[in-house]
């Protein structure tokens, strides 16, 4: 739907102002892997197990107090609300996470709500780098991250986290066997270094970083005076009661040069939200929020004081099985299992999350008759394959890395598991009938 | 609530790199009028005629449409939508839009849906300015202009509005009596003008433009190879018959030069929604989806589908009085005329505005004991020691110059008479007991 367009950025004018209209910051980022995807998974009509999102219903209150607050008498819930965060929602966020930061967590200078992690990114992004300046970014990572930088005149410099050999012969392999290199993370960091961004759980691979190696970047960070970035969008969604989610920002020393970015849309399951925020100190957060009111000013009032309910409601059960972030992972496990034992059984690899919702799938065995070559990559072209031959849309994983790295993961695909069991079982249908080479 | 924090954007460490965290786009655009007029407002329980909008009920039907809209067994209304905007609602957008710009506006390329009108200035401005480029504004203008324009790395090329030496004497002035010096307009222009922003009805003062002034708009803009941003947020709140809003989109040969900014919150009276959409030809609004998914991605789903049904609603009564888009310049012109009357008695000289929701008055008479100074500019005195004082918000009119320009404002403030009677019947009060000097 966009390629159309890519091009059409000229007028007919013969002056030569017209000839290249788009700001030369925002050249080259024309393209944009989940507007093109999405469009073909929608125009063939396929089991969409590729973009991240539930199509099952959030938690069972959500609607409830959306309705509850629709209801309420104060009809200026209708008008703007305070421009760096609706008080109600800033006060509940940082009564929920307090304890989960280890500190009081001032609602009015520490966080920022955003119209979700997305432009949280960019707020972070834009406040701090300057042209010219360099972006550490680990591979594969949400695509985002690269446009994001450039348009601030970034740098990018990547490293990509890399599969243990030993586990490329198995039928499976585990996130936790995806590892960064120490010495090539070192020797990244110069004085030109501004920011490094960290996924942990990671979205494409599942990883969840562990204590030490959180430890290493953050040491390497307070070494360099580098900010850390911290996408923490995934949470409440760890697999394993050993790989606990830990938070950048509480590593000693680390809150005063770390900005972490959530979401309501990952936390209560309803991405259409579109409702993020960036908690740090004040000094960090204060850039963003000049960012902030530069871009947007404000965020819709409605939805705010909706999930300053939601987490009100969770609030008073934080420590329980029920509680929707302890609940949703044993949700999603199941899911998750049966994805990999499909995968494994028609011989696409599966690389098992240790967190998040995704799984990356090692297609090697199916891919013969799709090369990477100048245009486009091996993974592109066989995700367009499945999603317009046999209507089983994913997301190429070669979208989540530099150009210069790309070769890397062109032997992959991402499936998001985190749909309802008749859309899973669907896409589970269609993968039985797929046949290697 | 801003000013302690404008100047901690420093860490504790004695690194340099550390010196000065923002990046330099940002450095002097730290104040925003909005953060520090609101917090102001609050903070002393004022009565708020400042910021705009409205403080009664939305139409009837639009909580209503929203509750529907939340019944709707389409679950996936609750996750990420379209990214250049959900399907129902520019669909709704094209059949609403396309009579008013005389032509049938493709719903997916030729309509893009933001988080407000906000947003839409900023993605515009930022596709189409590189660094050096200017950009032509008129004063006074919605005050996010400057930044925006000087975060892209533009510069602001300004000319006032001056109202007609013969309308200063008697007890108020008239919106239409605010004028553009033609000459001084054309000299402006130049090869490194990009963009030209237009408002019309205008914030603050009310203006409609006449169909001759944007035509020598327009005129200089196909001279001179600039694109046109017009920023149409009141575009349904006019209250003189013989003073038509015009569409700079609909003159001659403007249609592939323009970007037309409206806003969901103004039209259906809830500026809590934060969704705004840009109107214009393929290949400017491809430069504005760009920057777009680079900040955004996408924006919230349950809105537009809310703000797509309330479309829908309307497009079957476009033509008759009790539609919205009519009806509302009748429910607010009693409301400007009640102002504008005790304005008048107190000895603030009104600016009646022709458009739009707010009255600049003339405070000549009252502030002598304020002098504009190096620090700050007499009309923010003012308007700080009647909220502090007098508990009556209103908003001080030289945020809306440059630095060069704000001498021409200091006399005036801006009030918002689109309050419900409670509202303005305790301003009123306020003001009859104000005493000119």
């Amino acid at each position: 739907m966009t390629s159309s367009h890519d091009n059409t950025l000229k007028q007919k004018s013969s002056d030569t102002k017209s000839e290249n209209l788009l700001a030369k910051r925002f050249l080259g980022l024309e393209k944009n892997i989940w507007i093109e995807f999405s469009a073909l998974a929608i125009a063939h009509k396929a089991v969409n197990v590729g973009q991240g999102f539930i199509d099952y219903a959030p938690p069972h209150y959500f609607i409830d107090l959306y309705k509850e607050t629709l209801d309420d008498p104060n009809i200026l819930l209708h008008q703007y609300t305070r421009g760096y965060g609706h008080r109600r929602l800033v006060d509940a966020i940082s009564n929920v996470y307090s304890p989960y930061f280890n500190r009081k967590i001032d609602p009015l200078n520490e966080v920022l709500i955003t119209g979700g992690a997305y432009p949280s990114l960019f707020n972070c992004i834009h406040a701090f780098v300057n042209p010219g300046d360099e972006v550490i970014l680990i591979e594969p990572f949400f695509d985002c991250y690269e446009p994001m930088v450039r348009s601030a005149g970034g740098i990018p410099r990547c490293i990509a986290l890399k599969p243990k050999p030993e586990s490329t012969h198995a039928d499976c392999s585990s996130s936790s066997d995806w590892i960064l290199d120490k010495k090539e993370l070192e020797s990244l960091f110069n004085p030109r270094t501004r920011l490094i961004l960290t996924n942990t759980p990671n979205n494409p691979v599942g990883k969840v970083f562990t204590q030490e190696e959180l430890e290493h970047i953050a040491c390497l960070c307070q070494k360099h005076d580098v900010i850390c970035i911290s996408d923490e969008v995934y949470e409440w969604i760890v697999y394993d009661e050993n790989k606990k989610h830990i938070r950048m920002s509480t590593l000693p020393n680390m809150w005063e040069r770390t900005l972490t970015i959530g979401s309501a849309g990952k936390t209560f399951s309803s991405t259409g939200l579109k409702l993020g925020w960036t908690i740090g100190p004040s000094n960090l957060v204060r850039g963003c929020q000049i960012v902030h009111q530069d871009c947007v000013y404000t965020c819709p009032t409605i939805s705010q004081e909706v999930v300053a309910r939601c987490f009100e409601y969770e609030l008073k059960r934080l420590n329980s099985p029920e509680c929707y972030f302890n609940y949703i992972s044993k949700e999603l496990l199941e899911k998750r299992d049966k994805l990999v034992q499909v995968l494994k059984e028609c011989g696409m690899k599966p690389v098992i999350p240790d967190g998040g919702y995704f799984i990356l799938a090692d297609f090697s065995e199916f891919g013969d008759q799709f090369q990477s070559d100048a245009d486009d990559m091996k993974d592109f072209k066989f995700v367009r394959h499945l999603t317009k031959e046999k209507q089983l849309a994913t997301i190429p994983v070669t979208g989540f890395y530099t150009a210069d790295d790309r070769h890397l993961a062109e032997n992959y695909i991402r499936f998001c598991f985190a749909k309802k069991d008749e859309t899973l079982d669907k896409a589970i249908e269609i993968l039985r009938k797929l046949k290697a080479n």
